[in-house]
Protein backbone atom coordinates (compact mmCIF):
# COMPACT_ATOMS: atom_id res chain seq x y z
CA UNK A 1 0.00 0.00 0.00
CA UNK A 2 3.05 2.41 -1.01
CA UNK A 3 1.30 4.48 -3.64
CA UNK A 4 -2.07 5.21 -2.24
CA UNK A 5 -3.28 8.60 -3.30
CA UNK A 6 -6.70 10.11 -2.91
CA UNK A 7 -8.02 12.36 -5.39
CA UNK A 8 -10.39 13.77 -7.57
CA UNK A 9 -11.70 11.86 -10.21
CA UNK A 10 -9.84 12.85 -14.19
CA UNK A 11 -11.44 11.43 -17.60
CA UNK A 12 -8.61 9.29 -17.76
CA UNK A 13 -9.98 7.32 -14.73
CA UNK A 14 -13.02 6.47 -16.03
CA UNK A 15 -11.82 3.40 -18.01
CA UNK A 16 -8.41 2.73 -15.73
CA UNK A 17 -10.29 1.21 -12.70
CA UNK A 18 -12.94 3.88 -11.82
CA UNK A 19 -16.08 1.96 -13.70
CA UNK A 20 -14.73 -1.44 -12.26
CA UNK A 21 -14.60 -0.35 -9.20
CA UNK A 22 -18.22 0.64 -9.33
CA UNK A 23 -18.81 -2.96 -10.38
CA UNK A 24 -18.73 -3.82 -6.79
CA UNK A 25 -21.49 -1.76 -6.24
CA UNK A 26 -23.57 -2.91 -9.45
CA UNK A 27 -22.18 -3.36 -13.12
CA UNK A 28 -21.07 -0.23 -14.40
CA UNK A 29 -17.70 -0.69 -16.25
CA UNK A 30 -20.77 -2.10 -19.11
CA UNK A 31 -21.76 1.47 -19.90
CA UNK A 32 -21.80 2.96 -23.26
CA UNK A 33 -18.30 5.30 -23.86
CA UNK A 34 -19.86 7.71 -25.21
CA UNK A 35 -22.34 7.75 -22.50
CA UNK A 36 -19.74 7.68 -19.89
CA UNK A 37 -17.89 10.67 -21.30
CA UNK A 38 -20.76 13.05 -21.49
CA UNK A 39 -21.64 11.98 -17.86
CA UNK A 40 -18.52 12.70 -16.79
CA UNK A 41 -17.98 16.39 -18.27
CA UNK A 42 -21.63 16.72 -16.76
CA UNK A 43 -20.39 16.64 -13.67
CA UNK A 44 -17.22 17.90 -14.07
CA UNK A 45 -18.83 21.39 -14.73
CA UNK A 46 -20.44 21.17 -11.25
CA UNK A 47 -18.53 22.17 -8.69
CA UNK A 48 -20.96 20.99 -6.13
CA UNK A 49 -20.97 17.60 -7.30
CA UNK A 50 -17.52 15.64 -6.79
CA UNK A 51 -16.33 12.05 -7.20
CA UNK A 52 -13.09 11.28 -5.53
CA UNK A 53 -10.61 7.74 -6.32
CA UNK A 54 -8.26 5.68 -4.33
CA UNK A 55 -5.57 5.67 -6.76
CA UNK A 56 -2.93 2.65 -5.99
CA UNK A 57 -0.01 1.90 -8.05
CA UNK A 58 -1.34 3.79 -11.45
CA UNK A 59 -4.94 2.19 -10.82
CA UNK A 60 -8.35 3.86 -9.85
CA UNK A 61 -9.20 0.80 -6.94
CA UNK A 62 -11.71 2.90 -5.28
CA UNK A 63 -14.50 5.69 -5.45
CA UNK A 64 -16.78 7.84 -3.51
CA UNK A 65 -19.19 10.84 -4.47
CA UNK A 66 -19.81 13.95 -2.65
CA UNK A 67 -22.58 15.87 -3.14
CA UNK A 68 -22.72 19.73 -1.60
CA UNK A 69 -25.91 21.41 -0.83
CA UNK A 70 -26.59 25.02 -0.17
CA UNK A 71 -29.24 25.43 2.11
CA UNK A 72 -31.43 28.50 3.67
CA UNK A 73 -31.78 26.95 6.93
CA UNK A 74 -29.14 26.51 9.30
CA UNK A 75 -28.85 30.28 8.73
CA UNK A 76 -27.30 29.40 5.04
CA UNK A 77 -25.93 26.18 6.19
CA UNK A 78 -24.16 23.80 3.89
CA UNK A 79 -24.95 19.75 3.83
CA UNK A 80 -22.04 16.98 2.49
CA UNK A 81 -23.84 13.95 0.37
CA UNK A 82 -21.86 10.90 0.05
CA UNK A 83 -23.09 8.28 -2.11
CA UNK A 84 -22.07 5.41 -4.04
CA UNK A 85 -18.50 4.33 -1.90
CA UNK A 86 -17.37 1.57 -3.96
CA UNK A 87 -13.76 -0.59 -3.35
CA UNK A 88 -12.94 -2.84 -6.16
CA UNK A 89 -13.48 -6.26 -4.60
CA UNK A 90 -10.19 -6.79 -5.65
CA UNK A 91 -8.67 -4.52 -2.95
CA UNK A 92 -10.95 -4.67 -0.08
CA UNK A 93 -10.17 -5.38 3.47
CA UNK A 94 -7.19 -2.92 2.97
CA UNK A 95 -9.18 0.59 4.62
CA UNK A 96 -9.17 1.94 1.73
CA UNK A 97 -13.11 2.98 1.72
CA UNK A 98 -12.06 4.34 5.33
CA UNK A 99 -9.50 6.39 3.79
CA UNK A 100 -11.50 7.62 1.13
CA UNK A 101 -14.21 8.37 3.60
CA UNK A 102 -12.09 10.70 5.47
CA UNK A 103 -10.95 12.54 2.80
CA UNK A 104 -14.47 13.75 1.86
CA UNK A 105 -15.11 14.51 5.47
CA UNK A 106 -12.27 16.21 5.20
CA UNK A 107 -12.97 17.61 1.80
CA UNK A 108 -16.70 18.92 2.90
CA UNK A 109 -15.31 20.40 6.20
CA UNK A 110 -13.37 22.94 4.20
CA UNK A 111 -16.28 23.53 2.30
CA UNK A 112 -17.66 24.44 4.89
CA UNK A 113 -20.56 22.02 5.82
CA UNK A 114 -21.64 21.80 9.14
CA UNK A 115 -22.58 17.94 8.49
CA UNK A 116 -22.66 15.15 6.05
CA UNK A 117 -24.76 12.88 5.78
CA UNK A 118 -25.00 9.49 3.93
CA UNK A 119 -27.54 6.39 3.71
CA UNK A 120 -26.36 2.76 4.28
CA UNK A 121 -27.80 -1.04 5.62
CA UNK A 122 -27.45 -2.26 8.94
CA UNK A 123 -24.50 -4.39 7.32
CA UNK A 124 -22.02 -1.87 6.82
CA UNK A 125 -23.49 0.56 9.36
CA UNK A 126 -20.74 -0.33 12.16
CA UNK A 127 -18.06 0.82 9.72
CA UNK A 128 -19.17 4.47 9.20
CA UNK A 129 -19.76 4.15 12.96
CA UNK A 130 -16.33 3.41 14.02
CA UNK A 131 -15.68 7.01 11.71
CA UNK A 132 -17.84 8.85 13.73
CA UNK A 133 -20.86 8.69 12.22
CA UNK A 134 -24.27 8.53 14.02
CA UNK A 135 -27.45 6.57 12.84
CA UNK A 136 -30.05 9.64 13.17
CA UNK A 137 -33.13 8.70 10.88
CA UNK A 138 -33.87 6.59 8.10
CA UNK A 139 -33.87 6.50 4.52
CA UNK A 140 -36.74 6.15 2.15
CA UNK A 141 -37.17 4.91 -1.31
CA UNK A 142 -39.81 5.79 -4.11
CA UNK A 143 -39.69 3.45 -7.27
CA UNK A 144 -40.67 4.42 -10.25
CA UNK A 145 -41.87 1.45 -11.72
CA UNK B 1 -57.73 26.29 -0.56
CA UNK B 2 -59.32 27.34 -3.55
CA UNK B 3 -55.76 28.80 -4.72
CA UNK B 4 -53.06 25.91 -3.50
CA UNK B 5 -50.61 26.32 -6.75
CA UNK B 6 -47.23 24.03 -6.44
CA UNK B 7 -44.19 25.80 -8.06
CA UNK B 8 -40.60 26.60 -8.37
CA UNK B 9 -39.29 28.68 -5.76
CA UNK B 10 -39.32 32.90 -7.32
CA UNK B 11 -36.75 35.28 -5.72
CA UNK B 12 -40.44 37.84 -4.58
CA UNK B 13 -41.39 34.39 -2.43
CA UNK B 14 -38.55 34.47 -0.12
CA UNK B 15 -40.06 37.46 2.30
CA UNK B 16 -43.82 36.02 1.25
CA UNK B 17 -43.71 33.10 3.19
CA UNK B 18 -41.11 30.96 1.65
CA UNK B 19 -38.59 31.71 4.94
CA UNK B 20 -41.08 31.17 7.64
CA UNK B 21 -42.79 28.00 6.03
CA UNK B 22 -38.93 26.95 6.93
CA UNK B 23 -38.91 27.92 10.66
CA UNK B 24 -41.24 25.10 11.14
CA UNK B 25 -38.11 22.88 10.67
CA UNK B 26 -35.69 25.55 12.52
CA UNK B 27 -35.53 29.18 12.66
CA UNK B 28 -35.02 30.44 9.67
CA UNK B 29 -36.74 33.61 8.76
CA UNK B 30 -34.11 35.18 10.84
CA UNK B 31 -31.39 35.09 7.67
CA UNK B 32 -29.55 38.33 6.62
CA UNK B 33 -31.60 39.31 3.61
CA UNK B 34 -28.45 39.91 1.20
CA UNK B 35 -27.16 36.39 2.51
CA UNK B 36 -31.07 35.08 1.43
CA UNK B 37 -30.71 36.69 -1.95
CA UNK B 38 -27.29 35.32 -2.77
CA UNK B 39 -28.30 32.00 -1.95
CA UNK B 40 -31.48 32.35 -3.98
CA UNK B 41 -29.47 33.40 -6.97
CA UNK B 42 -26.44 30.29 -6.28
CA UNK B 43 -29.41 27.92 -6.00
CA UNK B 44 -31.24 29.00 -9.25
CA UNK B 45 -28.37 28.75 -11.20
CA UNK B 46 -28.20 25.39 -10.76
CA UNK B 47 -30.25 22.94 -12.88
CA UNK B 48 -30.25 20.11 -10.65
CA UNK B 49 -31.17 21.99 -7.34
CA UNK B 50 -34.78 22.63 -7.38
CA UNK B 51 -36.96 24.36 -4.41
CA UNK B 52 -40.70 23.99 -5.07
CA UNK B 53 -43.32 25.79 -3.03
CA UNK B 54 -47.10 25.97 -2.25
CA UNK B 55 -48.89 28.85 -2.70
CA UNK B 56 -52.12 29.29 -1.02
CA UNK B 57 -54.26 32.79 -1.78
CA UNK B 58 -51.32 34.70 -2.96
CA UNK B 59 -48.74 33.75 -0.44
CA UNK B 60 -46.30 30.90 0.02
CA UNK B 61 -46.94 28.20 2.81
CA UNK B 62 -45.41 25.07 2.45
CA UNK B 63 -41.80 23.97 0.95
CA UNK B 64 -39.78 21.30 -0.29
CA UNK B 65 -36.26 20.75 -2.17
CA UNK B 66 -35.09 18.56 -5.21
CA UNK B 67 -31.33 17.84 -5.99
CA UNK B 68 -31.01 15.97 -9.54
CA UNK B 69 -28.27 13.59 -9.28
CA UNK B 70 -26.64 12.22 -12.40
CA UNK B 71 -24.84 8.66 -11.79
CA UNK B 72 -22.54 6.58 -13.17
CA UNK B 73 -23.56 3.56 -11.93
CA UNK B 74 -27.09 2.30 -13.23
CA UNK B 75 -26.36 2.55 -16.71
CA UNK B 76 -25.89 6.68 -16.15
CA UNK B 77 -28.53 6.83 -13.65
CA UNK B 78 -30.62 9.95 -12.00
CA UNK B 79 -31.66 9.91 -8.76
CA UNK B 80 -33.91 13.05 -6.96
CA UNK B 81 -33.21 13.71 -3.56
CA UNK B 82 -36.01 15.20 -1.56
CA UNK B 83 -35.15 17.93 1.30
CA UNK B 84 -35.71 20.07 3.90
CA UNK B 85 -39.83 19.54 3.34
CA UNK B 86 -41.56 22.52 5.04
CA UNK B 87 -45.24 23.24 5.83
CA UNK B 88 -46.16 26.48 7.77
CA UNK B 89 -47.40 25.39 11.07
CA UNK B 90 -50.98 27.57 10.67
CA UNK B 91 -51.43 25.11 6.94
CA UNK B 92 -50.35 21.90 8.55
CA UNK B 93 -53.47 19.30 8.51
CA UNK B 94 -54.81 20.29 5.30
CA UNK B 95 -52.08 17.61 2.84
CA UNK B 96 -50.08 20.71 1.58
CA UNK B 97 -46.82 18.42 2.35
CA UNK B 98 -48.44 15.35 0.58
CA UNK B 99 -49.22 17.55 -2.59
CA UNK B 100 -45.75 19.13 -2.40
CA UNK B 101 -44.11 15.88 -2.39
CA UNK B 102 -46.53 14.63 -5.12
CA UNK B 103 -45.24 17.49 -7.47
CA UNK B 104 -41.56 16.91 -6.85
CA UNK B 105 -41.98 12.93 -7.58
CA UNK B 106 -43.96 14.32 -10.56
CA UNK B 107 -41.38 15.99 -11.60
CA UNK B 108 -38.17 13.94 -10.45
CA UNK B 109 -39.85 11.35 -12.74
CA UNK B 110 -39.96 13.72 -15.60
CA UNK B 111 -36.18 14.64 -15.37
CA UNK B 112 -35.96 10.57 -15.21
CA UNK B 113 -35.29 9.77 -12.00
CA UNK B 114 -35.49 5.68 -11.49
CA UNK B 115 -36.19 6.20 -7.75
CA UNK B 116 -36.47 9.70 -5.21
CA UNK B 117 -35.21 9.06 -1.85
CA UNK B 118 -35.43 11.31 1.33
CA UNK B 119 -34.51 10.73 5.21
CA UNK B 120 -36.86 10.94 8.00
CA UNK B 121 -37.56 10.40 11.66
CA UNK B 122 -39.47 7.74 12.46
CA UNK B 123 -42.38 9.37 13.76
CA UNK B 124 -43.03 10.93 10.21
CA UNK B 125 -42.15 7.48 8.19
CA UNK B 126 -45.76 6.83 8.25
CA UNK B 127 -46.27 9.69 5.93
CA UNK B 128 -44.02 8.79 3.31
CA UNK B 129 -45.12 5.64 3.78
CA UNK B 130 -48.74 6.15 2.40
CA UNK B 131 -47.35 8.32 -0.37
CA UNK B 132 -45.58 5.16 -1.32
CA UNK B 133 -42.40 5.32 -0.14
CA UNK B 134 -40.32 2.10 1.54
CA UNK B 135 -37.55 2.37 4.45
CA UNK B 136 -34.78 0.70 2.62
CA UNK B 137 -31.89 1.60 4.70
CA UNK B 138 -30.25 4.06 7.47
CA UNK B 139 -29.35 7.46 7.82
CA UNK B 140 -26.36 8.50 9.05
CA UNK B 141 -24.61 12.05 9.90
CA UNK B 142 -21.32 12.98 10.95
CA UNK B 143 -21.30 16.19 12.62
CA UNK B 144 -18.22 18.73 12.20
CA UNK B 145 -17.74 20.25 15.76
Amino acid sequence: MNDLTIRELKKEDLWNGFLTSLDSLRKTSSIDENKANAIFDKINSNNDHIIVVAELNGKIVGTTTLLIEQKFIHDGGIVGHIEDVAVDNKFQGQKIGEKIIKYVLDYARNRGCYKTILDCTDEIKPFYEKIGFKNVANELRFDYV
